[in-house]
């Protein structure tokens, strides 16, 4: 037992997925973080709210600074979260009249967020493209073969391992058009300042937000969307519909590869402590239990868009909890869906012909 | 206490929406499953794959036909569905070989299903229009009121009233956007057969799976979704999205209704037994609990991609038990947001300035 | 498609569980209800606090009431619950000095709620035993032949069908003992008043609490139990729990009916529209959907711990939305698994000897 | 963003629980394993089935062994569990016909995941103590002070802070009463072998399970409970009843302490970074937040019920990543709700005298 499966010294080995490790970490959070101060200085600076040179010079120190991390943890504690040391710590290396004024915490982090989340669409995206190149060759390889259709768990007619890769297949060409259309409700930039109206910015409000997020390469919005969920939980409900696709290939694959069945093989699988020459399909396992992780996260997420007034630290905090695990799980999912699908060696019963 | 809130005797006096029950009613679900089997009928007969005139035959004996309900239900029982055994009645009515044949039990049921999902979307769409209409006449009356921004439950700095309207606001736009991406994905024919490969149809699939669409006013497909779920799911995420966004309203209106805040007046709202004058946010209570019963059935959906192999009985069942119900909260939460906004009286808190 | 399964002209075929219908009916909710008015109209005036002659005669008077549900409805509507609505009516009938007077609508409700949790236990529990009644003459008949132990979905090491019946057999005695300790915690009359404080009785609390407790069966309690949900919340988790057990029950059966595997013999297994040979294991499906319904339904219940202040319209009403259904899903699960097992024929693997 | 909320180097600071955390440590969880792995090698010394100076060696030599984790690792991303890669470790450092025959990986892992369980519910008991006692002084302090009863979010009667504090404070007592009985269904000893029947053992296997209890301090089982996870599946459910009376409490504390209601007055509240004179109730709000984590989780743990045949690599995989989290969760709710309970300077509203 530990707490995080995804980063514990043993399970970390089954579950882990480093590349989306390295998009969440603390330190690409914090760089985040402080891209978003830094820009914040400049277009302050810009728009004429802050003096320019002071605003770049802060923004300078901002991008060089060396944060302590136990001083986060300790106002993260009191605060509930980071921002207000943060932004103290940063006060201590530029001129606090060029640094965060005018924002507020939820800018701050919800920006990070996004920031993260478009590494993640990118990552996972390349994934479903490579996952779709290795079921393509699959499909030239055993396409032809036949296959048992089984429906409610019993024989049914014969069909074609083609018919049934395309379950697993033409999903992911779906995901794709989803994610193309998700992205543009996402990656925007968060700019609201106190309590969301960006009042603090007079006039000069469309000139920062626009200045912060072509800095950030993030669309600009013309309202903050501090209480307005829908575009964070879609990405999730998203997220879990990719690793609902690669439960259904590996509860499949489990099914397949059962003695009796034996409908495909697959090298590389796990071997038991009580029975060494026992060989288990445990990326197959995973997928399933991957897919059921999310498809009950998913419902923490739409809990959180119950986020009364112009700031619920309760319904925030839980997508705090819920959505980079969410992140990991699905980018598992499609790391482990190629390598089990890559290590099989042959699909189908050639002997129904 | 009784089995479903939306239907029961004096629940349904808040839950109901009858709107959205007649669309899913056993009636209105037996009529599309009825117009699917003439469909298929027709589109075999001009297919060649039935005699051209017994398939009209049939077509019109089937949308002329009186189901023996309890014979579907005894037959439900031991099948786990209605359409074996509404075959079996309708090859009483019509020349068997023309009834049917080639189809399967999913081709009728999902077909039905989509043919509501499309009346529903219709439904709810229409309510998003008319709920955007109130709180755009609310932001016309009280937009410009003084309003004490709220972040984590504490006073935050003044806003004003069209600042939180918006919030309610913008995301049903948003809503909209979905749905509209959203529907060509759900409005499609199922036609598989037997393990979903549309084998019995030979190559006259394509003409008869057009011919059943065109007749239904559904997308064709190239080939079944008996096994990829997504689409389905994908829907039930943005009725889980609507619902939450009802939820915030409901929320919000209930914190500015308590003593001490005062920052909404509504008329109509609830007694009680025990105190006759007190007044009770009756549907800003409701709309909460429709949000969080969404956001819970949300999840049964998404374990139900986990669909094993051609066709899983407990997966798609698992469906039939939660989409009517999502279906039905997220047209009350849409009908209950626009009766609660239409009798707000007023907003704000003139008295901050 | 329909609202609910359970009762559903055809879908009630298979998921509905008549016994527990009943017990969950509007009539007997009703019953409950004026149960409950009778006898606080009797411990009010065997207290003092009403005329017992009066008391006597409105205990009659609504013990033997037509309630018009058309009000009930309309009133739930507009109060969020059919109290006030259904004392009014009450009020016309006896003298209102003498009816419902220092209680209020939680009271009865939940009440009522708690009268068909105990029958609803009776039923749940008398079929745990006959359950294991039934797996107990499975293991006499067939606990001896061989099966093939299978882990990680994949032979294993031989056992015996002893083995395997045991692990769905021995949690029903387990789930027994957790019902006998659960039941005092639930079956409490609840009594509180307009704040749960019982103040509008004065030093009569106890005595009007122990008159209605014993009429009606129930346990009485030193303080209302309106806002402490943890009895209730625990008793659902129970209902999964039970239902769970089920469904690693026809999981199990499942699987072992797979072609290839061949492990078990069931009767009575569903047909096709497609394929009028092929033999579906319904119920062992039913059993799984059914499992992973409650799995998802806990949740909601869990959510409902949160309940504010003295009494929570939004966290009471999602009691109201799911638990019935969890006890029709239970109910129906223990029905659904004695109907299974009384219908397998042989088990097991006698080759592997 | 982070993965784990409770590890995280700033996140940690609100969500962490150093003393949850450590006994679901990496450490802990592997030193558990151990203990198990030499007790086994004892008791089948005992029994005769292993040579007893061999396994008193063994014993000793698995108690001192240093394990490599990263082998762990790589046998866990291989195996679907450390066991195999352990056991090959130990197997170098002892004789290898004394160590772990018989035993399987689930009987390793389970009984790690049971000693952990003890540890935390001694944990969580003693701060369930420390919290009736911080909110009987509370009510020593301000229980007769009147408060608004509030139902419905709507200001109801008048009652005292003593009424509400009992909502709090009576559940405490009954989820001991609740831990008491369910600690004999959790605190047994794994020993089931490869699938479950313990037929290695033999004839010795009552004799080997007493003897890995009784060193465990564990009690012994007549059957292995691999499939059966009703016993761990009731005690998550408990941790989430115990984490929703935390965040009852939150919700009320955080409905109090807002302005124009001002029932409650908190030290230590936290800062904003745009309202630095702003008092947030973060501990408050971060009750809620776990609450309905827990509320989520819960589910997770009752879909794991559906442990199909003698183990399920998916279902179990699933409690792994739950139910640290939900130990971590109830673990944090209990110390944040001592914390803030013990920051509380005033209750109630004197002037409604």
């Amino acid at each position: 037992m530990s707490v995080s499966v995804f980063e514990h010294p043993w399970l970390g080995g089954l579950f882990g997925d480093p590349a989306m490790a390295e998009i969440l970490s603390a330190e690409r959070t914090l760089s985040h973080m402080l891209a978003f101060e830094a820009a914040w200085s400049r277009a302050c600076g810009s728009a004429g709210l802050f003096d320019p040179q002071k605003a770049e010079a802060a923004a300078r120190a901002i991008e060089g600074a060396r944060i302590d991390l136990g001083d986060l943890a300790e106002g993260t504690g009191r605060d509930g979260l980071p921002v207000p040391q943060l932004v103290a710590q940063l006060k201590t290396l530029a001129d606090p009249a060029a640094v965060h004024r005018g924002a507020t915490s939820q800018d701050v982090l919800d920006t990070a967020t996004v920031l993260a989340l478009r590494e993640a669409s990118d990552l996972i995206a390349q994934r479903l493209d490579e996952l779709s190149e290795v079921l393509d060759d699959l499909d030239a390889r055993f396409g032809s073969t036949p296959l048992m259709g089984r429906t409610r768990m019993q024989a049914a007619t014969e069909i074609t391992v083609h018919d049934r890769l395309a379950t697993w297949r033409e999903p992911l060409t779906t995901h794709r058009a989803r994610l193309a259309e998700i992205r543009p409700r996402v990656e925007l930039v968060q700019v609201g300042g106190a309590s969301g109206d960006r009042k603090a910015l007079g006039d000069q409000a469309d000139a920062v937000v626009g200045g912060v997020a072509k800095a950030l390469g993030l669309a600009p919005t013309a309202r903050s969307w501090h209480a307005m969920r829908d575009g964070i939980v879609e990405y999730a409900s998203w997220l879990s519909l990719v690793s609902g696709t690669m439960g259904k290939l590996g509860q499949d694959i489990a099914l397949m590869a059962q003695q009796g069945i034996g409908e495909i093989a697959v090298t590389g699988t796990g071997s038991s402590s009580a029975m060494p020459h026992k060989q288990n399909p445990v990326k197959a396992e995973l997928l399933v239990t991957l897919a059921r992780f999310n498809a009950v996260q998913v419902g923490a997420m739409h809990h959180a868009l119950i986020h009364e007034q112009e700031r619920s630290g309760s319904g925030w905090a839980l997508e705090w909890m819920v959505l980079p695990q969410m992140l990991m799980t699905t980018g598992r999912a499609t790391s482990a869906a190629i390598e089990l699908c890559q290590s099989i060696e042959t699909m189908g019963s050639p002997g129904l012909r």
